[in-house]
């Protein structure tokens, strides 16, 4: 196909700059404009989402543009899950049974910086800041555009249009509101909201608490999180519901009962938490929803790509490496040369939307899982269990995080198939005596595996996906 | 609570006519607008869905409100499918094992006219037609509403206003658009759309085919379905892809197109439809969409009902039924007396929600199942073994079918869960070996009754729904 073709990109986030670099790389005219300041130059962060879980498929992303040494040096391994419990006693719990396999902690900010460099150093690559993109015509292929600093609108025209705006992607609301074409869609919320506060390194970049470690106080119906970032400090979140239970978002409405509740449920992470107030009076809070929409394409025209196609909940990290995934998978298809965009957006929709589809539901699964399941004994003894198989067979078995954390050469749904089946066949075993941690694990490992292969099948004669 | 309370309901269709009548003869001030002419005086049908099927839910709430004989004269009943194979063959499957267990062929505005008198007997009842809703202020409380013969628009003040107007509802739209709460909402189509035929009487009022049946003819990726009307003729529904095989909607293009595809798909029925081309050429071709949102109420002020809360596809004869059960639910939440609006809406979603999710994931799963499975030789085996077990055990089994359709007594959800599990009990043990259509009955009931127990366990356990 023509590399003269004239590609417009709305919005420069995280999938944006990366899918705007290999487009470049691979000889495009690509065009980007975001609604945003240059984040180079302006700080944008505003409470929301500064660092984020990265790991083996947004590094393989990396490895397709060239960055992953540069990316490394942003990241913070983090081999486990520090669990804090309300007496403020911690735990260890690894991600994985194998050593090397670890996720990271990495600034979206510094990630996205880097990304637009290397973008930018492509001429035929042009990133545009301050520029909102208001509505696209998907049967003219043009975008209107409000520029923020001359308060002007103007409209661009394009060969191709990608949309990697976001959850609140514009060229989706002009499909939606367009009604030109069956569009399915949804948006589910979660009954929780989140709220982003702060651990500040103790003096100069000294790390309040273990550095290594996504750290959790899980507390049933809610919980509290926090990631590394290099300067020392930790970005923590508070998940908890908006109207339910003795405390929530909207009954913290005075600071004596935000200390209360702090004091009540997370007295150890207080300590480290001086500026409490200042940022939860500061920080918004934000909703937690999964978007899902189809056709992600209209003809040859336009495409969505990234949390504008699919936006997640953050409960299994995966947000950003599916988005990266994305430009991975739409690479593989533009090296099948399949002649026109409407064949090669068909191709990557057809390819792409059953995994995208299988991370959402995952990703609520582990909500519940974290919510509801945590202090359940059985789903812990599975934990243990599936540790010491990681370790003792690394290369017979996976847990489902590992499956779908570690293994990106597996797609998310098959991930999530066998993850599931994986976490019923053991949690079945379990229940009925029919393992036990202490059986050899040689023999656990062969009924487990057995086990797993008839819920399959037997799923597949009902016809259940 | 105050009976004087004025209710204004939106949409005077199946739901809310029924709606009205039932709150009218509690004593409630209940004022109807509807967008339509009032159809007991225009014919308005223009092609979509004239009949329906009706079945034990829906009965049930004829029940309810005093109506089950005068409905029962607008009835045709059907016993079974009528299969129609390529060659015109035809072949009665019955829907139940049980002689009592049979659906209805119903005029939707027979129907739809019968309530709508019934309603207005009531003094404390108004309806007003050619009103359209533009929109609704849900925090104070308001409608708007334009007025088709004067083309005015004024708005309308009530303690409470309940939207029941249908899959586009202008309620569920200001819910969207409003953006003051996190509103849950998907619209997901189906590849396939249909269109409505028609075999006319044969003279006088004669049957050109069998009258007590639903006539389907079933091919693998596209069908055809007739129902039995009163006067003697039947109303066909064809439904086909929109773009996909080699006919399709958007290829049927010309006369000469359609007669082919009919005489090499349903030469029996072409035979019988001398005016297939005029009602082909006619009748607009419609889309196949399941809506779900949440929540359904504001506050005590606004709520969703019927299609306007949970649109779903046609598949299980269910749409209807399903709201004239959500009156039947609504009315055992007013028994209740749980004093205030606000609670009595949050109670009936709470305990309906989950009900109607329910029957709008079954719809689409006999969306495929008529689609895909109809030939698949398992299948036929558990169908034919089901007939045998209701009738040889007529109060023991019940197939997922009979569970959803003449189980009224037993909430959708429940018949889902039990249905999807005996389902795959049946093909399971059919596809091992386990159990042969030549076995004794009673012991195929036992093995069948354990292992469908077990699948729910398992699913128990795995924390699956």
């Amino acid at each position: 196909m023509d590399k003269q073709q004239n590609i417009l990109i709305i919005g420069a986030g995280l999938c944006g700059s990366l899918l705007a670099l290999r487009l470049g790389q691979r000889g495009y005219n690509v065009t980007v404009y975001e609604k945003r300041p240059d984040l180079r130059k302006v700080d944008i962060s505003a409470g929301r989402s500064i660092n984020l879980a990265f790991s083996n498929r947004g590094i393989k992303a990396m490895k397709l543009v060239g960055l992953e040494e540069q990316v490394k040096a942003l990241c913070i391994p983090m081999n486990g899950r520090m669990i804090h419990d309300v007496k403020g006693n911690t735990f260890l719990s690894n991600y994985s049974g194998r050593e090397h396999e670890y996720i990271n902690s990495i600034s979206r900010g510094g990630l996205n910086a880097l990304l637009l460099d290397e973008a930018e150093k492509h001429d035929n690559v042009t990133i545009h800041f301050n520029k909102k993109c208001k509505s696209v015509n998907f049967e003219k292929t043009t975008a209107l555009f409000k520029d923020y600093e001359s308060k002007s609108e103007f409209v661009e025209d394009a060969d191709v249009i990608i949309g990697t705006d976001g959850a609140g992607s514009s060229l989706r609301k002009s499909y939606y509101l367009g009604k030109k074409f069956l569009f399915s869609f949804s948006q589910d919320y979660l009954s929780h909201g989140y709220k982003e506060l702060s651990i500040l390194p103790k003096r100069g970049d000294d790390y309040r608490i273990f550095k290594n470690a996504l750290h959790i106080w899980p507390r049933g119906s809610f919980m509290l999180i926090a990631l590394p970032n290099l300067d020392g400090s930790f970005t923590v979140t508070l998940f908890l519901s908006y109207d339910e239970g003795e405390y929530n978002f909207n009954n913290l409405n005075t600071d004596k009962k935000v200390l209360e509740f702090f004091k009540k449920e997370f007295p150890d992470a207080l300590a480290q938490m001086p500026n409490l107030l200042e940022d939860f009076n500061n920080n918004p809070t934000s909703a937690l929803g999964t978007v899902k929409c189809s056709p992600w394409h209209y003809k040859g025209n336009t495409l969505l790509m990234g949390d504008a196609a699919h936006a997640i909940v953050p409960f299994y990290g995966q947000g950003m490496n599916a988005s990266f995934e994305d430009v991975v998978e739409f690479d593989k298809v533009l090296d099948a040369n399949l002649g026109n965009w409407e064949a090669i957006f068909k191709a990557y929709e057809n390819s792409r939307k059953k995994d995208t589809d299988a991370i959402a539901d995952l990703a609520i699964d582990n909500f519940y899982e974290m919510r509801d399941h945590v202090a359940n004994p059985i789903f812990k003894e599975k934990r243990k269990l599936e540790m010491a198989l990681e370790k003792q067979f690394p290369n017979e078995y996976a847990s489902k995080y590992s499956l779908v954390t570690f293994n990106e050469d597996l797609d998310y749904r098959e991930a999530m198939l066998k993850g599931r089946a994986q976490d019923k066949a053991i949690l079945n075993m379990l229940s009925d005596g029919d393992i036990d941690l202490n059986d050899d694990l040689k023999l656990i490992l062969g009924k487990v595996q057995k086990e797993t292969q008839e819920i399959l099948e037997k799923d597949k004669i009902a016809g259940l996906k």
